[in-house]
C-alpha cells in the first residue's frame, strides 16, 4: 500500500500560523480566468467565503485597484452570515480593476469578546487585562498612539474602569486602524472586472446603408446619409450603425439578390472589402472621402448619435493585402485561395484570412490597427462581423489592445453560433452579442431563452442585443405576419433586453418579401441600391420613437437583471416586468399577429413592489390608456389591429389628506 | 479617456495559431484548489467545455496520471453535445490522480468532412485530394506508415477511387494514431482526485469504551475488549472505534457526571490525554500494553473489523509535552496556561496546543507522527476530535503527509460547526464528517439537510457519517422517545447515508437518562466505568444486526448519490429511496415514536425503475413482510410498538411462461 518512494510529499506552508483560509471570492468566472463586466458608475459587490478554526474573531479587507494604479485601495469586509463576507467598491473609471481579499484573525477583537464574557460572568479578569495591555503594546509598535492605554490597563484603577476602557468604542476604533496583519492570508487569485460605458449595457441601434440614402438609381454619399441623421435622431436611437464603408472588390462581385454575376452598375456587397482604392482603412469613393466621413461622425455626435462601424475581417480578391501579404491567405496546392463559405452560403467574393499563417503576428497587428485607425477618427462603437470564425485568442488580445488605448470602445459580436462559443467571445472581451432572439417566437421559448441569458454566470459577462431582423436574416414569422408581427417583435426586442437594434428603414416600412429559398429579404440592400419612402403613413416610426422614449425615461428598462416573467392563462400572451427602485414597467405582448387575445394575468406583486390590498394604476405608455388594477389577477385584451402590446408604467396609489394621488 | 501610459498592454500568446480554448473542466472544486473524492474501483467521468472558431473538427484527450507515475495516460475525448466533451478513467490505485485535457483542431478530419461534402455535391475535388496528400505527407513525417497513401491520393487512379481511399475507415484510424498536436491547447490547470478505500464511502461504526468491558468496578483492559469483538462482529459493523486509549492526566481530573473534583478511584476523561506514563503514543497502563493493543487490533481484523482510534490533539496538564515543549502551549502573563473551552463547556483538565507557536513546525511534525505511530501499528482509521479548533492549513498538510505514507488511511472529522468550515475540512482531506443529523428530526428538516449534503459540489468532497448519539451528545428527542425513537433514528442513520455509527452499548440498550442541564447522558462513560447487560431482551441488537446485513447485501445503500425523497401525505411519515442498477431500496420511517401513523405514498416510479402499468413486490427486509403494490399511490401503516420503519427491497414482476416470477 505504501508508495512513499515515488509520491511527492506535501510542502510545508511558509508560515503555518496563517490560520485563515479564503475559499471563494465572487463574482469569479472560470476560476478567475476571465473578467466580469460592469459599466461605469456601478458599484461592484464582492462576496467571499472566509473561514478559520475555532471561535476567534476574523477581520478582512476587500482590496481593489484600477489597472492604472499601483496601490491597492481597501474596504473592510463585513460579515454577511454563514461565513460569507461582503464589501463593495465604486467603478468610477473605464478599464479594468483587479480585486481580491485579505483576511486575518483579529486577536484584539477576540480578546475583547472573551474579556466581556468573563467579566459579565463575574470572573476575575486581572490576567485578561494584562493580556490586553500586551496586545495594545504590540499595536503601539505598529504605530498606534496608545501607550497610555496600555499603562492604564496594567494600572491601579478599578477593574471595572479598566474593563470599561478596554471595551469602549474609542479603543476599538483606534486599534482597527492598526491591525496586526502579520499572519493575514490573501485569496489565491486576483479577479478582474472590465468597466465599460453605460452604452455597453443600454443601447438602441439603427442600421442603415448610406448608399441607399439618395434618390432612385443614385449611389448615396456620406453627405446624403448626414441628411438622414435627423430622422434617426427623431426615432430616438443611440447608435447609427453602418455596414462596411470600404472600397468593394469587383472580382466575383455579386449582383442583385446574391446573383453570382453582377452587371456593370451593380454596387456589390459591402462585405467584399477592398479594391484598388484601398482596404479596411479606406472609404468607398462613391460614399465620399475620409473627410466626408469625419463630417458625418461629427454631425451624428451633434445629434447625440454615435456612429458604429461594421468591422469584417475578410478581403475581396482585389484587397491590397492579397498582393502585399500573400501569407495572410491560405493558398491551395493549385495556387488559388479558397473563398469563404458558411454552408450552405457561399461567398465567392470574399477571401478569409488564414489565422494559422506563420506570419500571424503581423496579421494580428494589422487587424488591431484597423480598429485603432477608426477609433482615432472618433468611432468608438464596432459591430464585428462573424467573430466566431476568427480565433478566440486573437480576440482576447485584439479587443484588449484596443480598449487599452480606447477604454470607451464598445464591441458588438455578430455571432450566431453555438452557445458556449458565443459566451466564450463574451468572456474574451465582446461588450455585447447578437442572439437567438430572432428565432424565438413562442412564450416557452422566449421565457427559457431569456432566463438563460439574463441570470447567473451568463449575466456576469454576456450582454444580449436583440435584433428582430438583419440584412442577413429575415425570419419566417415576419413574412406573413403583417404589421402585428413587426410591432410585437419590435416591442419584445426593445423591452426584453436593454440593448436592441433594428435594420432600417426596411423594418419600420415593414419590408417583408423573402428571397426564394433563403431567410433573407428580397431586393436586399446588400446587393443593390434602394430608396425608401420614410413618410409612408403606415410606417412604424412613431411606435419606434415612442419605445425609445420610454426606454430613456424608465431606468427599469435599462438593465436586464430584474427581468421577471409573470403567469398568464393564454399561451399567446406573454407578460414580463422589469424594476429598478421605484420604477416598474410591465409589458404584455400578443404573440399572435393576426388575432385579438384576451386573458388573465397572475402578477407576482412582490416582484413589482405593489401592495396586494390596495389598488394601483397601470399606465400604458404606448397607447396612453390608464387602468386601475387591484391584486394579482387582472384582465387584458390586445388587438393587433390596434396595438399588439401594453408597456405599462406601474404606479402605486398614495392616500393624501382628502384624496388619492399617484406615486410615480 | 486614454490611459495607455500606465496600463499594461496584453501580452501576445507564444503561438497565436493555437485556436482551441478549453473553458472548463469538471469536476473541479474552487478553481482546482481542492481535489474531488472517489473510492478505489470508481471510474471518474470528466467533462470539458472546449471550443474553437469556425467549423473545423476538433479532437482531444483526457490526460491523467497517478501521483506515483511520471507519464500521462490519455483517453480520447468524445463529444457530448453543446460543446461539451467527455472521457473517463479508472481509479485503480489509492492516492491522488491528476487530470487535465488537451485539445486541437483536427486538420485531417476537417479536410475529410469538406471532401465528402464537396464530392457528394458533385464538385471537382482534384485540388482537395492534393490537399489531403499534403496532410498525409505531414503525418508521414510524424511517423505514420502512409507514404503509399499520399502517393495514391496524388496518383492517376479514378477520382472516385481516390476519394473512397481518403474517406475509408482505415486511413482515419491510422491517422488518428499520429495526430498533429503542434497547435494543441491544454486546460490551464491540473485537477486532482483523491482515491480512498471503499470503507471511506460506506462504513458502519461501533463506538465502545474498552474500560467499560469488564465487570462492575473493574477497569476493563484490551483483553476484555477483545472478548467484546465477537458481539460487535455479530452486529455486523465494519469499524470498532475506541475513545482515546492514552494515559489520563490527574490534574483537574473530572469526576462522575463532569464533576470538577474527582475521587481517588475516578478514572477521568480519556480526552484529558497524557500523564507520567506517556502521551499520544502511549497506552493507558490500566488498559494494558502496546503489545496488548496490537493483539486487539489483530483480533479485530480476524473478525473483519477495523479498529478506529480517536485522535484528540490536546493535552492534560500532566502530558509530557507540557514540560518538554512549553512553547507548544500559550502561556498567559501570569505563567498559567488557559484550559480549553467550548462555551459554555469548560475543560479544566485539557490544554489546547498553541498553533500560533513560533515552534509550529516541530508541533506539526509531532502531531503528524502521532498518526504515523498508530498507522505503523496497523491502525488505518482515525476519528479526529474537534478538528475545527486546529488550523485548516495544518490539516491539509498533516492528512496528506499521512496518506502519502499510508494511502489506505481514513479520517473522520468530528466537527460540529458552521457548514462552510465543515466543508473546508472535507476539502483539505477529511474522508468523512460528523453532521447535524443528530438534531434533524422533522421531515422538512431531514429532507432539506440531506439534499444539501448529498448533491452538487458538496457531494464531490463531503462524506456524511450519521450518528444518532455520541458520548458528547444525547439529544432531547431520545430522552422520552422510548424504543420507537431509538429504532427510527437508527434506521434513518443506517439508510439515509452510507456511513453511520452508533455509540454502544448505550444505544442498543436505549440508555436515555440525561444529565441535568446538558445534552449528554447521565452516568456518562466519559467520566466513570460502566458495565452493560448486553443480553437484555429489549436490546436493539437484532435490529442493528439486521440493518447492517441489509446494508451489506444492498449496493443501493452503499452510496448516497441516488438518494431521492418521495411524497407522503402524512408529515410524520418520511419516504426515500436509493438505487444502484437493479438494486432499489425504499425506506418509510415513522417519525413519531409514540403513535401509529398511516398514509399514502406517492412514489416516483421512474426514479425507482418500476413500471407504472404492472405490479411489483415490496419486501420489508426488517419485518420480512411482503406486499404487492401497483402504480404510484400505495398505503403504509407503521406502529412504533411493532416496527417504526419499513426498509423495502423492490422487485419487479417478470412474466415467465406459465406464471409470474420475481426479478431481483
Amino acid at each position: 500500500m505504501q508508495a512513499a518512494d515515488v509520491i511527492s510529499r506535501p510542502t510545508l506552508p511558509l508560515d503555518g500560523r496563517r490560520r485563515v483560509v479564503a475559499l471563494a471570492v465572487r463574482p469569479e468566472i472560470d476560476g478567475g480566468r476571465y473578467p466580469v463586466k460592469r459599466v461605469i458608475g456601478d458599484v461592484l459587490a464582492v462576496e467571499a467565503d472566509v473561514v478559520t478554526d475555532g471561535h476567534d474573531v476574523m477581520a478582512g479587507v476587500l482590496q481593489y485597484r484600477h489597472d492604472s494604479e499601483r496601490e491597492w485601495t481597501e474596504v473592510a469586509l463585513e460579515p454577511a452570515g454563514n461565513d460569507a463576507w461582503r464589501a463593495s467598491f465604486p467603478l468610477s473609471r473605464l478599464g479594468r480593476y483587479r480585486y481580491t481579499v485579505l483576511a486575518w484573525v483579529d486577536a484584539f477583537a477576540s480578546w475583547r469578546r472573551g474579556l466581556q464574557r468573563k467579566f459579565e460572568a463575574g470572573a476575575d479578569v486581572g490576567v485578561e487585562l494584562i493580556e490586553g495591555a500586551l496586545l495594545v503594546d504590540a499595536a503601539v509598535v505598529r504605530g498606534a498612539p496608545l501607550a497610555d492605554v496600555a499603562s492604564y490597563l496594567r494600572g491601579e484603577a478599578e477593574i471595572a474602569d479598566r474593563v470599561a476602557r478596554a471595551l469602549g468604542p474609542e479603543l476599538g476604533a483606534e486599534l482597527a486602524k492598526f491591525p496586526d496583519r502579520s499572519l493575514a492570508t490573501g485569496y489565491e487569485r486576483q479577479l478582474e472586472v472590465v468597466v465599460e460605458r453605460g452604452l455597453a449595457r443600454c443601447s438602441a441601434w439603427y442600421e442603415l446603408f448610406p448608399r441607399s440614402t439618395s434618390v432612385a438609381g443614385v449611389h448615396g454619399t456620406f453627405a446624403d446619409a448626414e441628411r438622414r441623421l435627423d430622422y434617426v435622431a427623431e426615432l430616438g436611437f443611440d447608435v447609427v450603425y453602418l455596414p462596411p464603408i470600404h472600397p468593394i472588390g469587383t472580382a466575383f462581385r455579386k449582383g442583385p439578390d446574391n446573383s453570382p454575376t453582377a452587371g456593370p452598375d451593380d454596387p456589390g456587397s459591402p462585405w467584399a472589402i477592398g479594391g484598388p482604392a484601398g482596404g479596411h482603412t479606406s472609404v468607398h469613393p462613391d460614399l465620399g472621402t475620409l473627410a466626408d466621413f469625419d463630417r458625418f461622425v461629427r454631425a451624428a455626435r451633434e445629434r447625440k448619435l454615435e456612429v458604429a462601424l461594421d468591422i469584417a475581417f475578410q478581403a475581396s480578391p482585389d484587397h491590397p493585402w492579397v498582393a502585399e501579404h500573400p501569407t495572410w491567405f491560405k493558398a491551395r496546392p493549385d495556387g488559388t485561395i479558397q473563398y469563404a463559405e458558411n454552408p450552405p452560403k457561399k461567398y465567392q467574393d470574399v477571401y478569409p484570412f488564414d489565422f494559422e499563417s506563420t506570419d500571424w503576428q503581423a496579421l494580428w497587428a494589422a487587424l488591431r490597427d484597423v480598429f485603432v485607425f477608426w477609433a482615432e477618427r472618433g468611432v468608438r462603437v464596432f459591430r464585428v462581423d462573424n467573430p466566431h470564425t476568427k480565433p478566440i485568442p486573437f480576440w482576447e488580445w485584439c479587443l484588449r489592445e484596443v480598449q487599452t488605448r480606447f477604454p470607451d470602445a464598445i464591441f458588438l459580436s455578430e455571432a450566431f453560433t453555438r452557445p458556449k462559443l458565443m459566451y466564450a467571445l463574451a468572456k474574451v472581451g465582446f461588450s455585447q452579442s447578437y442572439t437567438y432572439f430572432t428565432w424565438r417566437t413562442t412564450k416557452p421559448d422566449l421565457t427559457r431563452y431569456l432566463e438563460e441569458i439574463t441570470r447567473g454566470e451568463v449575466a456576469e459577462l454576456f450582454r444580449p442585443n436583440f435584433w428582430p431582423t438583419t440584412p442577413d436574416i429575415f425570419p419566417e414569422h415576419l413574412v406573413n405576419g403583417g404589421r402585428g408581427a413587426f410591432e410585437s417583435r419590435l416591442v419584445l426586442a426593445a423591452t426584453l433586453t436593454s440593448n436592441y437594434g433594428v435594420y432600417g428603414p426596411s423594418y419600420e416600412l415593414m419590408e417583408h418579401a423573402q428571397r426564394e429559398g433563403v431567410e433573407e429579404l428580397a431586393r436586399n440592400e446588400k446587393y443593390q441600391l434602394r430608396t425608401w419612402d420614410l413618410e409612408r403613413p403606415d410606417s412604424l416610426r412613431h411606435v419606434m420613437a415612442r419605445l425609445n422614449k420610454i426606454r430613456r425615461e424608465h431606468p427599469a428598462l435599462q438593465d436586464n437583471r430584474s427581468l421577471h416573467f409573470h403567469t398568464t392563462d393564454n399561451d399567446l400572451l406573454i407578460a414580463y416586468s422589469k424594476r429598478t427602485g421605484d420604477d416598474a414597467v410591465l409589458c404584455v405582448v400578443n404573440l399572435d399577429p393576426k388575432h385579438i387575445h384576451r386573458g388573465w394575468l397572475d402578477l407576482d406583486l412582490e416582484v413589482l413592489g405593489l401592495p396586494d390590498d390596495t389598488g394601483y394604476q397601470v399606465h400604458d405608455l404606448l397607447g396612453d390608456a390608464r387602468f386601475t388594477w387591484r391584486g394579482r389577477r387582472n384582465f387584458v385584451e390586445l388587438d393587433p389591429d390596434v396595438l399588439s402590446a401594453h408597456v405599462f408604467a406601474l404606479r402605486r396609489f398614495v392616500r393624501t389628506e382628502n384624496q388619492f394621488e399617484y406615486f410615480l
